[in-house]
């Protein structure tokens, strides 16, 4: 059996989606749902973030992510359909599907943020306003030469302890990966999305950029 | 002229929103739109917790926080109506009205996973298992008797300088205080909703329940 599966990574040919046939191998319904979430909470941020500033390029990000989330409601849906032997499952189930619903349905709000940013009208400076509040928590940078975050695990920094950072995501070329692994190792020009305290957060971009040399203890 | 509007409090008699007849004064759209956007947010956090935690009451406030936020939709649509003068001025609100209608989407979303919570067929442990990462960044807890927090205003107890936490609502009896200000006073068994790194929110929620007896520098 085989089903359609979009890989992490995305073609550079004309920023779709790569779509790779892929043998059929169940995704425990858990990792979907896990992923649906963080993903759908990553739009709303970044949607936010592409309004404040005006970023088409972050609003194609969510765009692009919200395709993803579309897929992957889909794998969850036949996970579920499949799971559901007998009428207890079924009754059991319809509370996964029903979140998995709702992160979809925020994925799409995400998506239509983004669209607007899209559009040439510009944003409305009630809408910069409402959302300049938004960079106090979220931070994306990249990650520039001379950087001493350069070939470094997420783990040996220590971001949690020593900031209150967390790397929520890594843009690496067109790849996208979400929640990276404390063992994922940071490369130069990856564009880091970060989340945290706001004095947190300044220190990090400063580290990203090169601009701080050193960890502090 | 006159406009049915929620007041910020909800009557007692059966939990359902007071209606008042106020006269009208318009709001500004940056308001409406900056609470709507607050509300959402808020409440797709409150529903991941009462969905971890199978949390019936939490629940409840999600679906109350609802009817509050589709009524600021009513209200900002009515005021870009009246804003709206020429084709000029009604292209630059359609994005604000676009926001609108996210921010309306994901409560909506956040409503449809309190509306799971509220049926009686419990949460399924895939679903506790996904949002139980939530508690590390949203903390909601009682203001107990021998809490220092009684009686200080929110500004003096410097909350984000001193452990990163800050808090962004107030549950008091029946009413709601969204984003409260510095000068807001805390008062005894009101419901305080924080959101800062995991440590601080240990911290905080520790100083509420009376453990902690001291504020550190």
């Amino acid at each position: 059996m085989f089903l359609v599966l979009y890989s992490r990574g995305w073609s550079d040919l004309n920023s779709m989606p790569r779509l790779e046939k892929i043998e059929y191998k169940p995704i425990p319904v858990r990792e979907l749902l896990l992923e649906m979430k963080n993903l759908s909470e990553l739009m709303i941020d970044l949607a936010y973030s592409a309004a404040l500033f005006n970023d088409k390029e972050l609003a194609e990000d969510v765009l692009e992510l919200e395709n993803r989330v579309d897929t992957l409601a889909y794998l969850l849906e036949m996970e579920i359909l499949i799971a559901a032997r007998d009428v207890e499952d079924a009754e059991a189930l319809t509370g996964v599907s029903g979140v998995a619903s709702a992160a979809d349905k925020i994925s799409d709000a995400a998506a239509d943020i983004a669209g607007i940013v899209m559009q040439n009208i510009g944003v409305h400076p009630i809408v910069s306003k409402v959302f300049e509040k938004v960079e106090e928590r979220l931070m994306r940078t990249k990650v520039s030469e001379g950087s001493i975050l350069v070939g470094k695990e997420i783990g040996e920094l220590d971001l949690a302890a020593r900031m209150g950072v967390d790397i929520i995501a890594i843009r690496r070329n067109k790849d996208w990966i979400i929640d990276p692994k404390e063992t994922e190792q940071i490369k130069l020009s990856d564009i880091l999305i970060a989340r945290g305290a706001p004095s947190g957060v300044k220190e990090f971009k400063e580290l990203a950029e090169g601009k701080l040399k050193k960890l502090e203890d």
